[in-house]
């Protein structure tokens, strides 16, 4: 048997299997967004994430700066994902010989921009020779106070599902990226969402301090692949409302290249780096209340549901479907990947 | 220019320029084998290392198993350098779809076998596809008393220069490796040195905890290289005795199909995880008899000097030549590996 048919989850379950851990200070290892190590009154938080050329990104679309800040806010989307503060980043880079120093320094940019932006130290990192294409590793540590952090595990039946931002606006736009010749017009903030994405660091700090979430995740799989995660750890169901969805507002010039409708985007697209969360519905009014004081842009879209109900979706003319929360998996290649 | 003419040291200089930071928190940043975060009475070290197919290391000699320990020992190496215990270890691999479940289950046995051979939890890590080749990302936790830790920076004129094992074994493993047909005979420590090897968390340890060392490095790119790195860090000179190097002893058999001298190897050859320190004068007699107690194997080869001197070879003859301190750089194709 090859691995693509073991898929992710079979790869990791094998992990876990195969490389057990008793130590007390563990208090989390693998299988959420971080590991959680506690360490007197804050706990470690500590993520790792890769992107390589031709597999995560492509060098047609992402300049050199594009790709140091993506390969750094993948990492830091995990930590904002368990409630936490990134602060120390190890940067692991294999380079081709013949990159330019010129290109390297703007990588380079990209990692001090995106760093300068969420306060984190680049503390080490590791540099090698490629033989085929760029892969840059980052390892991240980040703090959380000791028993705050945003586990996947824990949603109950009639918790409220939120999303911050507007999911789909990252597969829009590697959509209109791929597309010869790229749209001129309408289609930057779909690109920037791609190119560029902005972790969620603030909501995951609000989400943690005001002990509102039940559980929490990023969507880099796709809203309802990520949605499966939660309710899978947490041994949950889920009713999405399609009607509640934040949509993105896709301008005419750009909607007719797309092949799919704006809510395929908002459900199947991968690397949003919104977060997803459950909140219990007493907490529900305070937790608005503290993120329209903070900023903090989010929706309410669905609600937790006993596990026998799988996740379902519901359509503007109340007809429910059960979905199979199918999202990226990087070894399964019998799944497919939107755009 | 390309980063092949700027070298690793001249990248890493240019990623320190680019990417500063000022938290008050960070002990030690880019540089040493490890960075260093203070965190109460224990400061955490955090370092990271890859090995890659085929730049690191070739699937014609190294069964899974070996890829997977190697890929944890030159992580756990660069805590033992700095003194300290290894603790957590996320594991990063890229790997082609068409590795066999039983390939990929053999390279975890190997991460397995050293992480409870060395107390290592694995708490994280990341799977994604590889275009070409296997590439394995570890990036370690490790634990220091607070201010314990060893630097490749405080070495000082009239410290002795200690070496532990026997340098140049890894080497002569891989000139083993590499010959058709590989020798039957004689060659097995050799080959163990370079696949399995051995970092040398103890050694690190009497250094810490005996407050002997002023400086420490790991082996990993030579032993005349890293005492460059700890010369150039220190801001002093070296002179090493060739009649003082602890050399490997090559039956017949395999020095014939060598193609150099033994002490070649030990000055040249690379990744041999062995341990290279200084020790002050006044300290090394208290420090030689507490390895003896904790049975770690270490010979002293040399004495540091003034920086003027540079790094100075004394041959059995008592002849001195100036050496260059060369050894494997990712980048610079210009300069030479061994083997």
């Amino acid at each position: 048997m090859y691995i693509e048919q073991l898929g992710e989850a079979g790869l990791i379950q094998r992990i876990k299997r195969k490389i057990p851990s008793d130590d007390p200070s563990i208090v989390l290892g693998i299988g959420d967004d971080a590991a959680i190590i506690h360490s007197s009154k804050r706990d470690l938080l500590l993520s790792t994430d890769t992107i390589r050329e031709d597999v995560h990104f492509s060098r047609k679309y992402y300049s050199f700066y594009d790709i140091g800040w993506k390969a750094v806010a993948v990492s830091i989307s995990d930590i904002a994902a368990m409630g936490g503060v990134p602060k120390y980043l190890l940067l692991s880079m294999a380079m081709p010989d013949k990159v330019s120093v010129k290109d390297m320094d703007k990588l380079l940019d990209g990692v001090a921009g995106i760093s300068a932006k969420y306060n984190v130290s680049v503390v080490g990192g590791n540099l090698s020779r490629s033989k085929q294409g760029i892969a840059v590793d980052t390892t991240i540590v980040g703090e959380v106070s000791g028993g705050r952090a945003l586990l996947r595990s824990g949603a109950g039946i009639g918790d409220m599902i939120y999303v911050t931002g507007c999911p789909g606006m990252s597969a829009i736009g590697l959509s209109i990226l791929k597309r010869v010749p790229v749209p001129k017009r309408g289609g930057k903030s779909f690109v920037t969402a791609h190119l560029r994405p902005e972790p969620r660091v603030s909501a995951g700090l609000v989400l943690s301090k005001s002990k509102s979430a039940t559980a929490a995740i990023d969507i880099s799989d796709g809203l309802l692949a990520d949605l499966g995660h939660i309710c899978e750890r947490s041994k949950v169901g889920a009713r999405i409302y399609s009607g509640l969805l934040p949509l993105p507002e896709v301008p005419d010039s750009i909607r007719k290249i797309l092949a799919k409708e704006p809510l395929y985007y908002a459900l199947y697209g991968g690397e949003d780096y919104e977060l997803l969360f459950t909140v219990r519905p007493e907490k529900s009014a305070e937790f608005e209340s503290l993120c329209r004081q903070q900023d903090v842009r989010y929706t309410m879209i669905g609600q937790i549901e006993p596990s026998e109900e799988g996740i379902r979706l519901v359509n503007e003319d109340n007809k429910e479907s059960v979905i199979e929360p199918y999202g990226y998996d990087h070894f399964k290649s019998g799944r497919r990947r939107l755009c």
